[in-house]
Formats: C-alpha cells, structure tokens, sequence
C-alpha cells in the first residue's frame, strides 16, 4: 500500500512512476518467494480534486509495470481518500519445491545480494526500479536457495527480518557490501556520520531502504554455484550464517565484530 | 477499500465492526458472483498514533467475520497513513457453469431483491451486516441467475450498473420494494420530500446505499421456483427486464412508468 506523503510525494515523483512502483513492489515480493506473479487487483484512493490526466499517467504506469511482467491486471477499487493511496494485491504461483521463504536460513549458510545498495531514493530508482524476478527465478532453478527477501525496508533491516524468521544470528562483512554510486554521491555531498569514517558509504548502503534487490541464503556448498551476475546483475557474497539465535553482526577486517541493533524504516 | 471520513468515522463507528465491514463487503462481492471466498490479504494504512486497542479490535472484528465466512487471512501489508485506511483483497472460487455476472440480464428476466432496504447507515447495519452468502449459494443452486450485484450503492445506483452492463432496460415496480423499518423510522422523524407523499419510504430504499442485499435476474419461467423465503431471508419480485437498452424505470400503481436518472452514493 502505497500513501501519498508516506511513500511518495505527488509534487517530486510523476503518477507514472507512483504507478508502476505500486505493482513493482508486489512483483518484487511475489520474486523473492521464487514466484511468477499472475494477477492483480488495484484499489485506488482518491481526494475529489484529482485530475484525470494525474490518474491516467497513475494507471499508464500500472499498465506497463503490468505487461513488463506478465501480471493481469482483473479487478479493484476506487474511493474517495483525503490523500492518494495505491494498494495492490497480487497472486502468484511457485513451481513445487520452489517457493523460498524468510524462515529457512540454516547455520553454515552464505549471504548474498543482489545489485548494488544505497541512494535508491534520492536517485529516484526507488520509483522505477526493475524488480529482479527473471533473476530470483533463475537463481532457484540453479540453486536451493533456503531463504530469501526483497530489499524494501533497508538491508540493516531485512537482516533483522530473517534473522527473525529463521532464528539465526547473521554476519555480515563490511568491506563487502556492494555500494552503489548514487550512494557513493550522496556521501560526497554531505558527511552524516564522521564516527564511522571509512565506513560512511558501506553503512548508508547498509540503512537505506527501498532498493528493491534480493538478500538470500544458500547451503555452504551450494554457495559455490551461485553465479558471480545473473543476468546483467551483479551478485555479492556478503556473509554467512554463523549460529542459532536471533541476531545481526557486523564484521570489520581485522577480526573486530559488532552487534547491529534493529532498525531500518519504521512506519510507526 | 474502506477509509476514515468517507466510510466511517472513528468516534461513531467501533474498532470492531469497521474490521468485520472491510471484509463482509468482499465476501458479499464473492457471494454476488455465485461463489465462495477463500482467502483475503489486509492492507491497514494506520496514522502513528493509533492506539494499540483499536487496532487489535479491528482485527478483532476481520477476523471475527473470517471465521464466519470460512476465509483465511494469508497475508497483507501495514504502512503509515494520515487517517486509517483498510484495504481487503479477496480470492472466491465458483462451481464450473455457477458464475453470476452484472451483464447476464435477458428481455422479459423477472428482478429479484433478498432483504428489506434502505436506512442501513443510520440504523448502524450497514457496518455489522451479515453478507448473503449462503443464500446467494442456494439462489444459484436452485434456479439459474441470470445476473446479480450486491447493493453497496443503494438500489437505483446499482439498478443502472446491471441496465449499464447488460444494455437492458429495468423496470421497478415502486409498490413492490420491501422498505425496513429502519427506513420508515428515519421517515417517521424527517420527511425529506413532500412532492413524492406517500412514496418516501420507498424512495429512501431506493436511494439510500450500503445495505448489501442482493438484486438478480432470472428467465421468467425460472421466476416460479424463486422461493419467498432463502433461510430466513425474504426474497421479493420488484420488476422485470421489458427491453433491450440501458435505461431504469419505476413503475407506479395505474401504469404510469417514469425514467429514473443515474444516481446512488457519488465517490467523486
């Protein structure tokens, strides 16, 4: 569910773009459990005051996020809002022995992502993203993928996310993080955090959200069959499962290692 | 989708029965088309400070009419939102050749309504109603519906829908309409509209939105096998199909007919 003034500002981002982001982000969910997504419905809010062209551009937007993946759009909703809302329901469907959840990441597992991390907003990719379904599903037809998620809410978060489903304690290896230029820019601009110098770049790739990339576990030997690009899209060892128990590490070269506390978006 | 100030307020409508409505509204959709629901995904846009209780008895109430109505919750998303906002997805599934569509009426079709209508959102029904599923059920399973809508809009709003989607034309025997009492007692305090003395009750039935009854059509010679009754809900004959052509008329005792223009609840 996407809100207006939560997820996107009608002013900084074009309708189009809110329009195919609302159906991107599902597509991306139904990706990360080793799915095709099939059909969708659409619930529109409105305020009384919207013009037709902005819900055109909206529903352009939907409708080629729509044909880009294969999804059906069948049904919804339109009402009256004080703020634009967008929620989107899909289904899909998962080859048998296919589907990936957040709870399967076993000890002894690596960690990889997908793409590179960080400036998702300010660059403006947050709203035009492709999501990585043809690589997710390439990626569970070459390996037994045990657990997987999409990058929505920060990587520092969607740790946290699967370090709670499968109850793991997750390491993660700073100097790996693969960082992207527009976070890379952003840091150039301005310097939030000069405790961490060093760091700034890994740890901004690490907080921001909405990159829409995928974080997943496989088997220790099955790590080695893991492609180094699926696709055109680069993917990255960075880090392993190291125990039981719920927790997110950070491991800096030199051997020093530090919990990462909980955190990512908070909606409340 | 039902949002705070279009479908109901906070302070006048219970935690409870605004979650029970956002999902008894689709399960009246799934009913209206001849099938059964399944499952439902739930997307609350919440402000940030709602409180911990009225989110609980919203749910509460969501999934109080999921187990009436044999729905599985499977999933759904909560985001940040200025007014609250509760957006359901339904999945139903329908016997093979059992699908009921708004566009199936047919020339000389008998129009049916379950229930009494009209002063649903005054009498609070409209928010702890019981949609008609298992009539709907028995409805196809008797006779063979032609089309079929649930009332959201009020019965005029949706005698255009079934006229619009089928290209017919409806004719509604005012003196037929079953009116509530909930309807006659908002008569009793107010009369709204002296040019029409001595047809106000019906007209409130035929204005008033929300009460989630059924209006079907079936071929006249199905029309006898229609029963009276479906469990304890009255089913009455307020009209026919008379012609091809998208147009509604409202016939009075003597045989004078007048066109009824489009109206009902206007989101916009």
């Amino acid at each position: 569910m996407l809100i207006e003034g939560v997820h996107f500002h009608r002013r900084s981002v074009p309708a189009r773009q809110i329009g195919w982001k609302a159906l991107a982000c599902n597509v991306s969910d139904v990706a990360a459990m080793g799915g095709r997504p099939l059909w969708a419905v659409i619930s529109l809010g409105l305020p009384p005051r919207t013009s037709v062209p902005f819900v055109d551009a909206l529903y352009a937007g939907l409708r080629r996020c729509a044909r880009r993946f294969g999804v059906a759009i069948v049904g919804g909703d339109t009402v009256r809002a004080k703020q634009v809302v967008v929620d989107v329901a899909i289904i899909g469907t998962v080859e048998p022995g296919h589907v990936v959840l957040r709870s399967g990441a076993q000890p002894g597992d690596a960690l990889f992502v997908t793409g590179r991390l960080g400036g998702s907003y300010r660059s403006g990719r947050h709203a035009r993203f492709l999501p990585r379904l043809a690589e997710a599903q390439a990626l569970v037809r070459r390996v037994r993928v045990h657990a997987m998620i999409d990058l929505s809410d920060g990587l520092a978060s969607d740790l946290w996310q699967v370090s709670r489903a499968s109850g793991m304690t997750l390491r993660v290896d700073m100097a790996r993080i693969p960082v992207s230029n527009a976070a890379r820019k952003c840091l150039r601009r301005r310097c939030p955090c000069r405790a961490w110098h060093g760091w700034q770049a890994q740890f901004h790739a690490l907080m921001d959200g909405e990159d829409f990339e995928l974080l997943f576990a496989v088997g220790a030997g099955a790590a080695m069959r893991v492609p180094r690009r699926v696709r055109s899209c680069p993917v990255t060892r960075i880090g392993r499962v190291v125990a039981r128990g719920i927790r997110v590490e950070l491991a800096f070269p030199g051997g020093r290692v530090t919990r990462l506390t909980p955190q990512g978006f908070r909606h409340f």
